[in-house]
């Protein structure tokens, strides 16, 4: 019996929490998508609200199956998105009112410039747009990637791989 | 040549004007879509601000190409959409912060039952996802319908559709 | 164990009553859909037959999910479709073995102008094309929709949504 | 500008001529497709009138781009398709007002088993369903395809492959 | 639980049997898709690795599901296949190296035209491609068609027919 | 005009050079996409050759639009693939014969941890499946990301990010 409630969610009003331990980036997505409100199956979107600390991060990531349409409603973000080979980026600063657009697929992150919380909304056109974290996936899978991948693809020391293995492993 | 303007509008960030003579509803829309931001283009998403006056109304109406998910910024609207044949009505009070789901190609509405100004955003599922008002597409086409097939569909008198068709042909 | 018969029906040989008490408009539609005709299931398409007694009216109506071929096969009919925003009215009077089409999710109707009975059949490119009929659904839903939404989207007397809605509420 | 012609096609009233030199078969297919009927363009639908003098055939053949769902309006068809590996047929006697199914992609036919004319209609999900008649692309091919790949394939003799190559390669 | 060997597959380092005596035309494919592979199921793609022995033939087929892209690894095909309506042949010889595309739903076939054994892989845009083998789906289908649709449709005398039906029935 | 060839490709018969400087992971991808095979527009397949040097790596990378399926033709490769969020390793060594599927979106890596070269074709179901290699999108875009951003999300000192951006910007 479907009712009212399983096309409704409460929730976005007030900010969620920047400053826990498990997210030292200084952000936080709350993430509107069909696993929570069930009404959006097959229907092909879900939302979100991005909140900020002064100099808070959303890290480079992708959304696998979504593109996202964002608008800041609080503060001032600098934002981009890098295409696929060649890697061209293509960025911008946002204040309150703006809108802009991130393709499905590409690398994009938000950076809180300013000296306050910043808060946005953003659209994606997924039920469940999926979410990978590029630092994460790289450096802390699970189980990890052959050490040797890592050194050879980002040129970087061993010391500094397992390092950074140890630091995303442990999150 | 593409630059990051492509990406980006500016001017959600203040309320539309609600009181101009052409729209009695007190409610007004501005959307974001691929007309207006052509980087949307192939990206399937567009966005709209809403603003309500007091008891303002954004009347009944289908979005044939896309499911809309909406968030209210303030205020309190009552909102529903109504399901293809049987006809059954799905209705909420919303406040700020709650989100609501109208799906692709139902007759919906938002109702502002508040005494003050109220603001919504909404995500939508295409780059442009069209609009039909019901009254106006039906009363106020142009050329207007045969007056002979409304009568019988609405089961009114003569006079009273020939009083909506010349009401909805001069918006 | 998949048979022929699952992909068979058998019954457009003869009109559908038009005459019945809950059928005022004088028209019946006969759907084989994939809830009739289950080997339809993934297959996207269907069938409708239309009978129309003499000034009998399909009155109109929206398929969310899929467009509409027709063919009229005995009879005239008066036809049309009204586009998104802008409201623009394609009207067409079709006789005998004359084509027409109704776009997915547009109001359409179809009205027998003629003085004896009219037969039409039309393919839908969905095995469920659904279907809206707009005064149904504004004035007839249940729970009805909030009477001071539709005396404003339809610039209505309360009265007249009030005997709408009783009218369209007892169907 | 687009007008309602655009959306309107006439000419399906009277049967298409079945006893041409060209027709063997004893049949004549009428295809209402986007080629005909320009505002079919991007709506994935067409419809066909299917003619057929006494044991006129429909012989085996394939639409890539669309399931076929027919309706008989007169005379009596025996009609089928074949699945895909494992090649199972589903056959079936049709009357007038019976419905059968042709599933995209997959071999099927029509044939008049009695001693009047036939006449049928059907729609199909796509604006341009193509066609590839069996007989006529595997041996009447321009260029012909090499004659041993016929000959192991159909397992047929040299003398008989020549034969069928010169019959259909003159239509 | 999923784990790598879901995705994982091993087995096609070797040629597989030519000579048995189902597979009278020389030639053997092994199919890579979903139903062996559970890994792929969503993903829209599958594998096949095709073995010749010398004048082997894959015979005239249509995947109506997928379009398959070939590259030769060892040995010579003359390869081809037919467009719908017209019925236009493309053919082509290919080497060691060499690519070729079989687009959807269209009769296509491979030949060994070389003394000795060839190889080939080919991707397929489907999890479950489907395979259509023309003179099996026709002469071979169970139950098998009626041979008077055969007779018209081929052109062929009464015995032909009935020998080819024997022929693919016992396959 | 259409002619065989416009579907046809030559030159994935030799291994492509994988020792010149600008490939310092000692690999080499050979793409057959719709940019040099114009018959595969619009049917969404490509196909791709590597060649792996000793050691040789195709770094973690994504394809945005397409699964790739992958078979070992000569030597030993360490593959994997990371989920969305949570990030988890599937992986395996592959050797000649061996197939594994890499999800569309997914970051994804093939290591040659034999002692001599390795080859592999892939099929991967896009006519155009795009390449985002992850170090150089994130390290060597152009404009380079803010250091700021890359410091934080990978959590790396500043002197490491701008020696990595100086060694990816020069590719």
């Amino acid at each position: 019996m479907v009712i009212a409630n399983d096309f409704f969610f409460s929730g976005l009003s007030k900010p969620a929490d920047t400053a826990n331990k498990a997210n030292k980036v200084g952000s936080n997505v709350t993430l509107v998508n069909v696993d929570i409100l069930a009404g959006l199956n097959t229907l092909g979107i879900s939302l979100v609200r991005l909140d900020f600390e002064a100099y808070g991060l959303n890290p480079p990531h992708i959304h696998p199956r979504g593109t996202e349409l964002l608008v800041v409603m609080e503060g001032t973000l600098l934002v981009g998105f890098v295409t696929s080979n060649p890697s061209k980026l293509f960025t911008k600063v946002l204040d309150k009112g703006d809108v802009f657009v991130f393709p499905i697929g590409l690398i994009h992150f938000q950076f809180n410039i300013g000296k306050t919380n910043a808060v946005a909304f953003a659209g994606l056109n997924s039920q469940n747009p999926r979410l990978i974290t590029i630092a994460n996936a790289v450096f802390g899978s699970k189980p990890p990637i052959n050490p040797d991948v890592l050194i050879k693809a980002f040129q970087l020391d061993k010391g500094v791989v397992e390092y950074l293995e140890k630091e995303f492993m442990s999150n």
